[in-house]
């Protein structure tokens, strides 16, 4: 059944923005087969609430609606189903309504069900997410564990890095490339940042026992003016993926002091942006929860919006059955065996006991 | 009266392409008051033609009309004219008008002026020179001694260097920025690269006494595919300046040499564009006339088009009012009294004797 589901969510096209259809058919489906408390419309986000007993815990399903790749047509080969974001996250959805239209009256907590729109590639202003929780911020607040269904092949993963990206300009003297000798190269004068940051050995940081991973990479170059100068000005993105121990100044300033310790000159670095990491929330409730899913536990080597989630109080995880490395790739595929599984751990957290 | 002239060029924009009023000016002035025996339009050049006797050598006079800066009205200040390609070279071609229109009668030589368009940043199949060399070839051979007026601060600057343009790519492989161990940052892997490029030191080829620098650099750099990945691919434009007594094969066959002597793997080496070096034509009678200018004589160390003039056979020299320091400024200037002195040196070499 989470097959049939599955193919009807690949088969209608939901890139960044245009989640509009795929949202259409997501509220359908729910009105038809889960029987809501209540349905909240807010721009391109669904809120599906069922409320069981006030006294009773709430946890919360949390997915986003678009898919990086091209769409296609989607076909199963082999138990995976290939189609545009099948795995991120497109199966975490299809695992959830499954759930929740198999269970009807026999959950045993309230339930939230948030499906969120432009979640790939977008700040955190324009995120369908972080609008939800700036518009219904009690209804977030009621959440004790929210279960974030991207891709983490059916582990659990706690917190995640922050993610912080600066600007490092190295100015040198423009020179005509013929006469190179009345300039100084702004790409050469740089060559001491490259070979730090190569050199750079990544930093441990251990949280619950849990251990992530900092690190810091040169992911952009520019040199200007052009092809017949001798280059004025070299300019590098530089991205620090930070613990959840730090806050986005305290990265922003270890990525100064590292450019720093090159020894280069003339050297002006700024802050493009950052987005803070998430922290791991302590909770009786989601460590039950967590126990009873009984899945590998591993800190979340990346960026997910969890870190919105524990910015703002909601204990939270990542799990769900998308692969990993499927993520983003043009002919993404999920195992469909994996989304069996993860519709058997949600039941055997959700489902009333006999 | 040559900052009348040249006040009046500079009056009238010539960004590349868009030279067909000023020529239209130059028609005008050298029908009114230098008394062409034939004028050709040609596109946007012209030649004027003065013939005196077909037994004298033939002395042309050689200038592009487009200009670098954006137009500005032009004023004088200080004994300098300020205007968009005052040095580059309206300065050059205001003193080819003045000393046309003063001779007349008194021209010891045959003498055409050629005044083409498209020559600032295009290539040689848009370059308006090029076009005349191949819709008149038996009038451009007829030249013994062609004078290039481009910028020389009135020096006499032999022959030019050749400019060979290589794209050169180094591949690694892509990873999220968030877990670089899984690729191979290909920045960092070009590293050795940039170090053999900066430590290169310029080559000396001596050309009839005069010593051309051979010259190479990294001009321009771009990594891909983007800020929250390691970067899977970093592509350089190598830029190499090579002297006459190479050809374009053998220079883009050095610069492989270069790279592959960095010891880096994965990379790949295509050739981009490169022109030829501009070749010194011995002659007796351009020996002559640049003795009776009796001005210092250097290598020119950049592309000019005596290596067009070199290649089809036409002896050939730089020599220019202009500043070259002043070439494509914004606010660029030519100097006056350089002009005064050019128009006497060519008054020297174009006038009949007592």
């Amino acid at each position: 059944m989470v097959a049939e589901i599955l193919n009807q969510l690949l088969a209608i096209p939901s890139p960044t923005f245009q989640e509009q259809a795929k949202v259409a058919y997501i509220k359908q489906f729910l009105l038809e087969n889960c029987m809501p408390s209540t349905l909240i419309e807010h721009e391109d986000n669904l809120i599906f609430q069922k409320e069981i007993d006030k006294q009773l815990p709430t946890i919360a399903l949390i997915g986003h609606s678009d898919v990086v790749p091209s769409h296609k047509l989607p076909f199963e080969k082999d138990g995976k189903l290939y189609g545009a974001g099948a795995s991120d996250m497109q199966a975490g959805l299809a695992c959830f309504l499954s759930v929740l239209s198999t269970l009807q009256e026999q959950l045993a907590y309230n339930i939230l069900l948030i499906v969120y729109a432009r979640e790939e590639g977008t700040p955190l202003e324009k995120n369908g997410l972080a609008s939800l929780i700036k518009a219904y911020p009690e209804l977030m607040r009621s959440i004790d564990c929210a279960i974030v269904g991207e891709p983490t092949d059916n582990t659990i993963q706690l917190g995640c890095l922050g993610s912080c990206h600066a600007s490092v300009t190295i100015t040198g003297k423009e020179a005509h490339s013929a006469r190179p000798w009345n300039g100084e190269n702004a790409l050469y004068k740089a060559l001491p940042i490259i070979q730090t940051l190569r050199d750079y050995t990544s930093k441990a940081v251990t949280i619950n026992t849990l251990e992530f991973k900092e690190v810091i990479s040169i992911t952009e170059c520019q040199v200007s003016p052009g092809r017949t100068s001798v280059p004025a000005e070299c300019s590098f993105n530089i991205n620090y993926r930070f613990g959840p121990d730090k806050t986005s100044e305290q990265a922003f300033a270890h990525i100064k002091e590292v450019v720093a310790s090159s020894g280069v000159r003339d050297v002006n670095c700024e802050l493009t942006d950052s987005v803070y990491a998430g922290k791991i929330i302590e909770s009786n409730f989601v460590d039950q929860i967590i126990k009873k899913i009984n899945k590998p536990i591993q800190a979340k080597q990346a960026w997910t919006d969890v870190a919105q989630l524990a910015e703002n109080g909601i204990p939270c995880f990542n799990f769900g059955p998308g692969l990993q490395s499927q993520a983003h790739k043009e002919d993404e595929y999920a195992d469909l065996m994996l989304c069996e599984n993860y519709i058997e751990s949600l039941q055997n957290i959700l489902k009333k006991g006999d």
